[in-house]
């Protein structure tokens, strides 16, 4: 990439694939242009924030200009390196694999599901998406056979720890980690805990908040 | 509540979850007492960061000193305003769905299902966590009768402005919203957008610095 890009902070890197779908959402509306207001209303954000957050590849430096759809989309997503599809792989084939394979954004978004993986005979040879559940053992043969980088981990919590190593010795380089377990990887793999239930504490906790007090938060 | 407090800053409200979680887990291996420094190397987090997270709730106030932790895990669960058990319910029952119902972690956080809804007849009758799939139209009824608050929407993003408006028509203010698409409730419902994209881009992007950089983020 020829353009210098900023460090992008946490925050923001939250709120870009928001902005992005929302975006795509236009595009597929045929709208053509947008200014910071209007996308900042219609995501109920506040719009100098959303300016802020666009600052760092150059969009919506002006408040009140309206701008190209399609081309902020095309730097959204430029930014977001989703340019070439991206491939992931999938183990623990239960209830929450199921849903992340089976989640249709993911596909629109640039991600292709590679492979799907348990040790379950149960649940070897169900297909979902097209892609057949195979047994954990096969995963090092796809991953390195298709040199896929990124792993998601959807297995119980005593089998993380084990699967988090089988995917690193086969080549994985990224792993989104669904397990409610703290998982040692080593310093080169880049590793993101998804843990629902903090989502649903933060949602219980701001109600309260709500009604503790006149200030609403989102 | 006595104790008056602080604000607590998003970022903070994330991480405290992750906290509890780890400190449950101590308390289960039968460990009595941590220091900042230990729970920060646990979890790979800096501790200077953690002090400041628990000075929310005057937990870590002396760097070094060792804490009780059933105090840090009572404390935690006082603020997060996990005291009595949560009811929730579920609209949309297809993987997703399935999926939260499932998660092992909600029950013991004291979080419990009171009810999961569909429109499609087929899933209409299967049992979750030992609750049954009722049809939608039945979801004020319930929520009602038992006073439900919580709702999580797992519908397709077509469906799921209607069956918000359905909630809030019921009774609930807090919205778990898992479809991709923008809601509009009243200005005092909570609604927390949970968009699996964002997590899988998010990691993505990391994984492209990870490679373009010597400096590593997680």
């Amino acid at each position: 990439m020829s353009i210098q890009q900023d460090k992008i902070p946490e925050a923001t890197l939250q709120r870009l694939p928001v902005y992005l779908y929302r975006l795509q959402t236009l595009q597929a509306d045929g709208v053509g242009r947008v200014s910071s207001r209007t996308l900042a209303a219609q995501l109920r954000i506040n719009s100098s924030r959303l300016r802020q957050d666009f600052h760092h590849f150059g969009g919506f430096s002006r408040p009140g200009q309206t701008y190209e759809v399609s081309h902020l989309v095309e730097r959204l997503r430029e930014i977001l390196a989703l340019g070439a599809p991206v491939h992931y792989v999938i183990a623990g084939a239960g209830y929450l694999g199921q849903a992340i394979a089976a989640y249709p954004r993911f596909g629109e978004d640039g991600f292709r599901l590679a492979g799907i993986f348990d040790i379950n005979p149960k649940l070897i040879g169900l297909r979902f998406r097209g892609v057949a559940v195979q047994d954990i053992e096969l995963l090092p043969e796809l991953v390195g056979r298709l040199g896929v980088k990124l792993g998601v981990i959807t297995t119980s919590p005593e089998a993380a720890q084990g699967v988090a190593e089988l995917m690193v010795r086969a080549g994985i380089t990224g792993i989104w980690n669904f397990a409610p377990v703290g998982l040692q990887v080593p310093e080169a793999v880049t590793l993101q805990d998804e843990f629902l239930s903090a989502g649903l504490m933060a949602l219980h906790y701001r109600m309260q908040e709500g009604e503790r007090g006149p200030e609403h938060r989102r």
